[in-house]
C-alpha cells in the first residue's frame, strides 16, 4: 500500500486546529453504521466498516495515560470498506457520497479495490457499491460487476465516472422511508437472494 | 469503542525514537499475511487482516506532501482481526501469539470480540481463533465455540486462560511443513467443510 495525501478534497487546516477529516461522505457512513448496528442488534446480519488504514511511525507511551500516536499517515485501502455476513452469504461493499449532480468520478476508487471486487465475485461473494448523490438525495446500490466494467472501459473509452443516469438505469434505489433509513438489506434480498 | 493503552505489553520507548509497536505477535501476523496473500493470488480465498482501529484527533496538511496525523490513539477493536470468503463461506478469526508456555491469557481478547464471534456463529459463518505458542513452536486453530465457552465459564470458575493442553485436546494443530507455512485453509477444509 502506498502512502497517500488522503483525503484529497478535505478542508485544509492549520497545524494547531483539531480537525474532522473526511467530512465528505460522513453522512452516508453514519447512516450505514446505523443500519449495520440495527442489523447486528437484531441478529439480521453482521456487517462492519473496516478501520481506516494507517501507517504508524511514532508512538509515545506516557506514564499513567494511553499510548499516543504522534506520527502516522493515511494509506490506500487494499479492500473495500465494508464486509460481513448475511443469511450465510459473504457481503462486501464500498460506499461513496458525491456532491456532483451528474456522476461519481472513478477517482473515488483505487485499482486495488477494483481487483478486490473481482476476487470477491470470483469467490462467490455478494459485492456492490453504494452511491449517495447528495444533490438528488438518492442512494443506489450498484453491483460490482458494473463498476468493474466501467473501470476497465475507462482505460479505452475515457469515461471517468459512474453517472447518475447509469445508477438510475442499472442500480437499485435504496428506499429511505423505512427504519433503518438506509435499509440496503432489502435490495440484497430482492436482487441477490431472489426473495429468499 | 473505548480508548486503550494499547499495546499493554509493548516495549516502552522514548519520545524521539521511531518504534515498531506490537512486536509481540508480529511473526504470526506475517505468516498469516503470507498465507492470505498466497490464497488471494491463487484464487483460493479472499481473506484480509483489518487495519488497527485508530481514533484520529489531529491531522496536518503540509503543502506538497502527504497528510500527517500528529495525534491519534489506539481503540479497542469491535470485531476480530481477520475475515473474508472461502468456497463461498464467510470466514472470521482472531490470531494470537504467546510466549507463555502453558496458556494464552484471556486478557488477549475483548468482550466485544467474543460477542462478535457469537454473532458470526449465529449468522452461519465459520469462526475460530489461531494461537501460536512460541515456546512450543506450535500453532492451533480452535473453534470459536470453545473460546466463547471458556470466556463465559471464566466468569464463574475463574479460569483466565486457554491452556496449551486444551489447545492440544480441542484444537487443530496447523501443519507448518507446507507452503504457505501456516496453511490453515487445510484445517477449514477438513474440520468445517468435511473435505469438500
Amino acid at each position: 500500500m502506498a502512502l497517500i495525501g488522503y483525503p484529497t478534497k478535505a478542508k485544509k487546516t492549520t497545524q494547531k486546529k483539531t480537525v474532522m477529516y473526511n467530512n465528505r461522505g460522513m453522512r452516508l457512513e453514519e447512516e450505514l453504521n446505523t443500519a449495520n448496528e440495527y442489523y447486528r442488534a437484531s441478529n439480521i446480519a453482521v456487517i462492519h466498516k473496516k478501520p481506516t488504514p494507517i501507517q504508524i511511525v511514532k508512538v509515545d507511551y506516557p506514564k499513567r495515560s494511553a499510548a499516543k500516536i504522534t506520527e502516522a499517515y493515511f494509506r490506500t485501502p487494499s479492500t473495500t470498506d465494508y464486509n460481513g455476513i448475511y443469511k450465510g452469504r459473504y457481503i462486501d461493499f464500498e460506499a461513496k457520497q458525491t456532491n456532483n449532480k451528474t456522476a461519481l468520478p472513478l477517482q473515488n476508487f483505487y485499482e486495488h479495490q477494483i481487483e478486490h471486487m473481482q476476487a470477491v465475485l470470483l469467490a462467490g461473494g455478494i459485492c456492490f457499491i453504494i452511491i449517495h448523490f447528495t444533490q438528488h438525495n438518492e442512494t443506489f446500490l450498484i453491483d460490482a460487476q458494473h463498476v468493474i466494467e466501467i473501470w476497465q472501459q475507462s482505460k479505452s473509452d475515457g469515461r471517468k465516472s459512474i453517472s447518475y443516469q447509469f445508477s438510475q438505469m442499472h442500480g437499485h434505489k435504496i428506499d429511505t422511508t423505512t427504519f433503518p433509513t438506509l435499509n440496503y438489506i432489502d435490495i440484497i434480498d430482492k436482487f441477490y437472494l431472489g426473495g429468499e
